[in-house]
């Protein structure tokens, strides 16, 4: 650990030598000197922690550097600061434990890590007079952690809107513009490498949830788990639902959603109940966020006090990691130098009442697309069913141009719970004259 | 001064009771006790310096809290942070200056004086070993000081493009919106508030300059000087020039534009050429920042390690600013609280041999719109003119149904320095054919 206070030099050790420690590496290399002069502290990498100290890396790291004993790394009284950057949640959750018991500094860029365990070992680091820094965890390399805990802390997050899964984002982008399917979207992608082998951490929401679940716990003060986050993911968006949106003035996107209700917000009951979740949404075309493209990532948050204000910037990849990493480690060097570990603690548990909205209340539009049988009655017998479960249409298509036996039908509906919803839809899909599964999907209209 | 390290309350004095004092004087109200909550400091305003005690203000401020003597409240011991609201470059420069002599941190809305006197306040407060806040100076609510100093302090910042004059963006929003003139437009923004009796701060470009001065100092760790920047506002944005921009593709909108050059970046010369500089330009119509409407502002950062980040939100008004002021209240707070007051300076001088790029050698590309008699050999003599200095047009547009003896004519004009392009005009503008005088508006492709 740091003793003099005013000491002009931090050495960190690095675990993890891959794609993102390899980043990490390279910037320092690049910019370390730019950063001393900014930062008044050298920033100095004197251990890499890898698992096989012969393989070859994305980025060269000089051999004296390498270590494979992340222990021994952790207790070098030489070394002030640890940066895990390994990934997972069961070595890196052992690494990330061991640094904090032993009162050092950590940084870290793992998200998973963070979403499952991170009261915990907030909670460790608090224990151990020490920090955790974690910028990197959400969004790349967009400061959004930084910019919720410390640029809008004088403002209730009424909204927040997170475009946060690049892959997820690049898929939806490739099947607008080249009117293509999921599968054939996604296949690609896994061959160029915008997707993993194993998709469905991203496509089925569940790394969105890990970052959504991480925003609204700083926006709102109290811990939420991930089992507790709705979540959609984007396999069942077709090439005829872009279609159809776009015809309609829509994009989809697939959004990670805070809200804190208004009706609940003002209500004076015990427990403030937010909305946290992620599904794919019919945004309206011209919107700001409907127009974040391809690998980006963008935070929308609305702030009681500043109004709406919005953050984007690529949100994975080796060079925009690093770059929050970077931001981590100079907060982490000030802290050591100023003796300030606990001037912004790694989470501030100060909303006791808080709850997230339970699945069936959450309210929103949605588009409903079916296939149909062509014959009189059909709209009848499904408008029959919503009206029974006091479910408003906005707007019926019946789009020109498909032919055959089965033709798809969308519907436009008003503000309704998840629970009425999905009654309505077991009912309508038991229609005889309903073919195939019904795809409902959420619009987000900002408000 | 605060002297126990771990004070849980601060008091502040609020010199300036108007538009943004009262915003964060109603913020604190609405919002201080949660912000208490996640900083664990109490923010308490003492007192607030106003002109006259008697006068209705924007908001109610309690009369005990009122009085018009900030010298007493500067020298009152029970007072920790000082907040400066009063804008203006000779008040608020002797408050500034006398707070931070007393050894007070400071916090300031105020983009002038900052941008005319920042060198020698950041000295003053750094001789004080104390400190000057101002994220609220630049582009209202966006935390952008932030971004810079602490989030992007891994990055070399490569370019940086600011849409940070609000009336500006909403004049010409509304011009192209309404096919509108300039002068219409601003004497309707007069009418509603959203341009002052005396426009020439703002769609002169010095505001926007101001702003792009501090936000290229931060950048660059030099302090530019705004008589150093090229500034050209919008009065001479015509009706057509936007309607000609939409049909080739573009939107015109006022940016503020930092450049770190690749050649002159390159090169071991001694000094390093930065181009700091305020134009109106056209964008690509599809890019994000070209759909940044209305009074919302926006600032995009190219990190040579993070790539592209954008910043956006509300750029002026009392709620915005409010929200930026917060921010830095907890920032001066917690500085107290852990006696680091020096943790992230005012401002750090760390490149020694930076300077700005002189307008003579500002290349860009241009559009330009000339007046001209419909006959044979007018394209030939303006060609000829542009040849001879070596510049080159990559397009020209005669556009249709303009019937008269005067008609428009566009010209589309590769990359060309300022020097050269200024000596072209003063030859075109002599031409006979050549009537009124020639529109030239750079064009801005974010290479």
């Amino acid at each position: 650990m740091l003793s003099a206070p005013m000491q002009q030099q931090v050495n960190i050790g690095l675990i993890g030598g891959g794609t993102v420690g390899g980043g990490v590496y390279k910037a320092l290399q690049a910019n370390g000197a730019l950063m001393a002069s900014r930062l008044g502290i050298k920033i100095s990498v004197t251990k890499v922690v890898v698992r096989e100290i012969k393989k070859s890396r994305p980025v060269h790291i000089p051999a004296a550097l390498l270590t494979t004993d992340f222990h021994a790394l952790i207790h070098d009284p030489e070394i002030h600061i640890i940066v895990e950057l390994i990934g997972g949640t069961t070595t890196a959750r052992s690494v990330v434990e061991a640094a904090l018991k032993a009162g050092k500094p950590v940084v870290t860029a793992n998200k998973a890590l963070i979403s499952k365990h991170g009261e915990t070992l907030f909670a460790l680091a608090k224990a151990n007079k020490t920090n955790l820094y974690y910028e990197a965890s959400v969004a790349g390399g967009i400061p959004i952690i930084k910019v919720l805990r410390e640029s809008l802390i004088g403002n209730r997050v009424v909204r927040l809107y997170g475009i946060v899964n690049g892959t997820c984002n690049y898929i939806l982008t490739r099947m607008k513009a080249e009117g293509a399917e999921f599968m054939d979207v996604l296949a690609d992608a896994q061959r160029l490498g915008y997707a993993e082998a194993e998709p469905s951490l991203d496509v089925d929401g569940h790394d969105a949830a890990h970052k959504t679940g991480i925003l609204a716990s700083l926006a709102h003060g109290f811990w939420i788990n991930p089992q507790d986050i709705y979540v959609e993911g984007i396999r069942h968006i077709g090439k005829l639902d872009i279609q159809f949106a776009t015809q309609l003035g829509y994009t989809i996107k697939l959004l990670g959603i805070v809200k804190c209700l208004p009706s609940l917000k003002k209500s004076k009951g015990p427990r403030q109940a937010i909305q946290v979740s992620v599904y794919p949404a019919l945004l309206p075309k011209d919107h700001v966020m409907a127009n974040v493209s391809g690998v980006y990532n963008a935070v929308l948050v609305r702030g009681d006090i500043v109004g709406d204000t919005l953050y984007y910037g690529r949100g994975a990849g080796q060079d925009a990691t690093a770059s929050s990493v970077l931001s981590d480690l100079a907060d982490a060097a000030l802290d050591l130098k100023c003796s300030s570990r606990d001037r912004v603690p790694a989470f501030v548990d100060h909303e006791k009442n808080g709850k997230v909205l339970s699945t069936g209340e959450l309210v929103t539009r949605y588009y409903l697309r079916l296939g149909v049988s062509d014959r009189p009655g059909t709209l009848a017998s499904i408008a029959t069913i919503l009206a029974r479960l006091n479910i408003g249409i906005s707007s019926v298509i019946q789009p020109e141009g498909h032919e055959g036996a089965t033709v798809p039908l969308i519907l436009m509906i008003h503000d309704a719970s998840n629970a009425s919803m999905q009654k309505a839809l077991k009912q309508i899909e038991k229609l005889p004259v309903v073919k195939g599964a019904p795809v409902l999907i959420r619009v987000e209209d900002f408000e």
